[in-house]
């Protein structure tokens, strides 16, 4: 199966420099995949031929006059950038040009854009972002992180059901185990939205396993955990926060005197691997999922490696066709779960 | 200044076990404290005998024929636990025999025992639970942390309050940096509690230095973030969840292999230092603040050093007269900030 990715070449805190380099490197390793970089024509082409890549029928420009700004408003991006990058990236993917598209922009223009052009899935109120954190066994999908504030029940509900769908498909995970995010057992628990979502999940064909906290993202005793985009947000931010201040910790310890530098050194090898287990980057490019097609956000602040894992996603996502697995799926679900 | 603290000896998973042991361990290091030990009589006098006590002036046991069950609903121990150790250690403060108290017991129980008996300070609706986390250069203080779902944006604007106040008297910060929780900037800024709450607070004359992010609790660039007790309490366990994650990962790493263990063996002294500095134990003790009275919330499967942690951190609020500082500090601050 030829697969077509779209790349926000302009989006991101190093636009081009990033993205052709990636995208050169992903071309080496995945053969039946067209790549369209879509831009600045000039600024691109340059950089195709700076890092010695070779325009073809697998690498296509597609040139785009404006930008999305990083600090744009998205009513402002969706109003006036009617030609930037990332809409005309989008626009690839509605016309059927693309099958996915991957920008490193803006979130906020991306999801409003995608949501304004694309539409979302029947039975679908709002698209929520989703990526997956690791645990101690291997990984997790976190839903929403950061797409929606103030979610209802029903919003939650459906973030689950699309979360387990995704877990499923890309994972081959049968019945992926659902946990609802929640304050501490012994705290008040919860607010409205969440205790009705609770029960509308356990009225759901949804293997859920209830109220979940905090650190059980980690844990690896749950596939999806599902939240309000502001708390997964912030939940997300810490974790990134925590993981950045160990690392400092570790480092000045081994930095402290000659002696703890050399057994630094010495234990290198081991630091790395523990590195590269931690490298955020590994775990780059979240899906805005709930949408007619495949649209996957990088961070902004996103190096070649870590966008072109990002590009991979969109290719597996494709390749499982996971908007279609998602409305198959959802139809006899969404309304077996409401609550009166 | 002699200080009288109140333990509640029969709170957190191993009651009086931990309590008196770190009582105890306290009563040797700090001179002017005397400790009241509230719970059921016998346990504890055998374990202060057992642990090689004495009880004297500085070390006293106040009988209390009940205990709060650590799931217990928060409005069955007020209703019918009227003679628990936690109810009677609180009933210490208000009649003035006891400064402070500490509690490992279930949060909500003591929240609303200590709200209920204590009441709130004049002009606090509702009180909030801070803690300190570590950062780069030192700590942060947090709040609330999961005693408050829904937070209104005078709640908020009161939380920010608090903890300037208490940054202030502890850490002898003259003005403190205020930061409130929000999510990227790049994303729809947060609810409309949030958008009111930082009105209010950039007209008030707290050092208020606008929103922050989940990964700014430990950058060392605020020393009060402001939040609702959902999301706090959230970005808490997450962080503790990444945290173990982390120690997992590299225990791992170090332990695949005969070689890998050795350089393990080797940079232990390193590890070690690391792994104190991380070491939550050094940051149990949280403060139910906004209350007419001094109470710490241990955390529930504290072991004897961190309880005792949590002690001292009673000690020193008392000192410092935390919640007078607030009252006078609050009243004429509380309504310049008001948004009509």
């Amino acid at each position: 199966m030829a697969i077509t990715i779209a790349l926000d070449a302009m989006g991101g805190d190093y636009g081009p420099q990033v993205v052709v380099p990636a995208a050169l490197s992903v071309l080496l390793e995945i053969k039946d995949v067209t790549l369209i970089l879509v831009g600045d024509h000039k600024s691109i082409y340059d950089l195709v031929i700076a890092n010695k890549g070779v325009l073809n029928e697998r690498l296509v420009i597609q040139h785009a006059s404006q930008k999305v700004e990083m600090d744009e408003l998205p009513s402002q991006a969706l109003r006036s950038k009617k030609d930037s990058s990332m809409r005309v990236a989008i626009n690839l993917i509605k016309s059927g040009k693309a099958d996915a598209c991957v920008s490193a922009g803006n979130t906020g223009a991306l999801m409003a854009t995608a949501r304004f052009v694309l539409k979302t899935l029947p039975g679908i109120d709002r698209p929520a972002i989703v990526s997956t954190l690791p645990t101690v066994l291997g990984h997790c999908y976190v839903l929403d992180l950061g797409a929606n504030v103030d979610s209802s029940a029903e919003n939650l509900y459906q973030f689950a059901l699309m979360g387990s769908v995704l877990a499923s498909a890309i994972d081959n995970v049968p019945n992926p185990r659902v946990g609802l995010l929640n304050i501490g057992t012994e705290l008040i628990k919860g607010n409205d939205q969440i205790k009705k979502a609770g029960q509308m999940l356990a009225r759901s064909r949804l293997n859920y396993i209830g109220f979940v906290e905090g650190d059980d993202i980690y844990k690896g005793n749950t596939d999806v955990v599902v939240c309000d985009g502001f708390v997964g947000n912030v939940a997300l931010k810490s974790s990134e926060g925590v993981a950045r201040l160990v690392k400092h910790f570790l480092k000045e310890s081994f930095n402290s005197n000659l002696l703890t530098k050399l057994m630094g050194f010495l234990t290198l090898p081991v630091l790395n691997k523990f590195r590269k287990k931690m490298d955020p980057r590994r775990y780059n490019g979240a899906n805005l999922i709930g949408l007619n097609g495949v649209v996957i956000k990088s961070h902004g602040g996103a190096d070649i490696m870590a966008f072109a894992h990002a590009i991979h996603i969109a290719i597996i996502e494709t390749q499982k066709d996971v908007p279609k697995h998602i409305s198959t799926h959802l139809e006899p679900w969404l309304t077996e779960g409401q609550v009166n």
